[in-house]
């Protein structure tokens, strides 16, 4: 394909990621694209969004969509991609998929740019996929380390954001919140429900229990033995990026009352000593990779604290008292950015170049 | 001493975890307890308080203030019981204290009933400890599972209460609450931050960072090698209560903005092969803990389901997809009643029993 002025398509466009992807197509210019075209539902074909500059209007997807098209950049329901990433692939496109269709399959390459860019060209199915949100939260600190370390091992335990559910996730917490604000509720099992309840909230939500003033072991759908699909994604998904298919990892995902930014308590056990001054080193070199931590001036990342921005941030670096080889830490990363609109476009960006 | 109808004494009977004190002593009555003394500051000296259907004075803390007290329980800050539970024992009480002056203390028990309620009788110094509520969330169910199966490891991320930090933690994270509600906060770092200072909310807060729509990962006071306090006490009395002077456990201790109840993810790792449903068996068989485990309907503990409950609630129990022996699952204990009141009201209970 002509990649002197690439066309660049996304699908999907009008969402919450598709909005972050235009605001930093806006923001990076890196790549000069010839044409940047906006794909969407038939709901919102029409609609004008302006993209560096210049007024666009949104098409419905259909396979004429993709006529010229060199990248596709899809943030779409699962059985949306899969029905129309091979279609943007037959047009001559290039598609890099955000959605849970594509990750696992042997024959798609799944890309974080500081960890394993070079995959990017072994696509046989024309298919580049990017990592769940939860994954994308800790691999640009994990490659670093592994590339000096070798992991073996990951405890995990989340901290999940309500965007992580889309928009709706988002409008529930902040409804919610309102429904208990100045009101003394938490003391006595019910009360959140009872108080949400007579705000008129809906009873069903994207979350399976009440949110605001509450934590939430769940995040998305139930799978073998217990486990949930989040959980199984992060280790599956963390093996294939990192390329060490015998990982040892076990995940509990929480979902927190946090609008946006997941936070990741990590338990690392790697193959051989390795120390916080020497850990610092290694992370300190890393470009997308800031580091907090000195907790005796109250320096550690927090959601609230990094929200917006396209980092990972890590903190509370401790070598583990009980565990050779091992490192405690705690990270952060906006969900939304690097977590899925920021990754995509970084792989786009990779094929272009 | 005289058990038959033994004198209890309250020491902090005015504050937080001494009014969930009382409330106990009002709803269990296996202890005829005779004179029940209730001890405070010289602010609060003079207070009224019906105890088991008695009004009853509120008496300053003073040598005399002990005088025929067979068990004084405390829930005071830790100088204040360094220097006051001695004076208890002087008079013949047995001081049962909650704070962290003598947990460590290899001449104090450090006792949760469920566990290790034998140990209250070996007590040369006159002093029984209460374990720190992150600790006591998950005691009753890990004892349990240690017994049965020989614990080796743990690694535990914990999801903590704003009551945690007492009454101004809650009035806090409530004043927190009401600044952000209605206001599209938590897309831009800062955000929160500056709600709370237009709010008008004072910058000094009993947590090192906004609590609402965020999660804090830093409880207590920095130690060495970047370790908060809380994360080595939960370490350190897990070892002693459980009595595996050799456990690894490795900690990270994380505030959110929950009122009450602590939550746990824990990866615990046995001395033998051990299924979730031989885990569940013996769960089962706790008068003190509660299985809530079924994803498929919806079950799994919260804080917000759970508090104001005495039990351990327990769910999410899987098996280690990659490491042997080995079990994740998330507690969630109320860290007012088992984790602080309750706890200490029961080994006052097994000493006059």
């Amino acid at each position: 394909m002509s990649m002197s002025a690439p066309t660049l398509a996304i699908v999907g466009a009008t969402g919450a990621v598709g909005s972050v992807m235009i605001e930093i197509i806006n923001q990076r210019s890196e790549v000069p694209w010839g044409e940047i075209r906006l794909i969407a539902s038939a709901r919102s074909a029409g609609k004008k969004i302006t993209v560096r500059g210049q007024e666009r209007t949104v098409v419905e997807l259909a396979p004429e969509a993709f006529d010229g098209v060199d990248i596709a950049m899809f943030d779409v329901p699962d059985e949306v991609s899969k029905e129309w990433a091979p279609v943007a692939v037959e047009h001559g496109a290039i598609a890099v998929d955000n959605s849970g269709a594509f990750r696992m399959d042997p024959g798609v390459p799944l890309v974080v740019p500081e960890v394993n860019s070079d995959r990017v060209h072994d696509r046989p199915k024309g298919i580049v996929a990017n990592p769940n949100c939860t994954t994308l939260s800790m691999m640009a600190a994990l490659g670093a380390l592994h590339r000096e370390f070798g992991l073996r091992e990951l405890v995990v335990a989340s901290y999940q954001a309500a965007s992580g559910a889309g928009q709706q996730g988002v409008d529930r917490l902040y409804a919610e919140l309102s429904a208990v604000a100045g009101k003394d509720v938490g003391v006595r099992a019910g009360d959140i429900a009872e108080a949400l309840e007579a705000a008129g909230l809906p009873a069903e939500s994207p979350f399976p229990a009440p949110l605001v003033l509450n934590v939430v072991p769940w995040a998305g759908s139930v799978k073998e033995h217990g486990w949930s699909s989040e959980e199984l994604k992060v280790r599956n998904e963390s093996r294939k990026i990192l390329g060490i298919p015998d990982l040892k990892v076990s995940v509990t995902c929480v979902r927190v009352p946090v609008v946006t930014t997941h936070a990741l308590a990590i338990h690392a056990v790697f193959s051989g000593p390795v120390t916080v001054a020497s850990a610092r080193e290694v992370l300190d070199g890393q470009q997308t990779v800031v580091l907090r931590d000195d907790p005796a001036a109250g320096q550690w990342p927090t959601p609230a604290g990094v929200v917006g921005g396209d980092p990972t941030y890590i903190g509370r670096i401790r070598q583990a008292l009980d565990f050779p080889d091992t490192l405690d830490f705690f990270v952060c990363g906006d969900n939304l950015r690097k977590g899925a609109a920021l990754n995509t476009y970084e792989i786009a960006e990779t094929l272009a170049s």
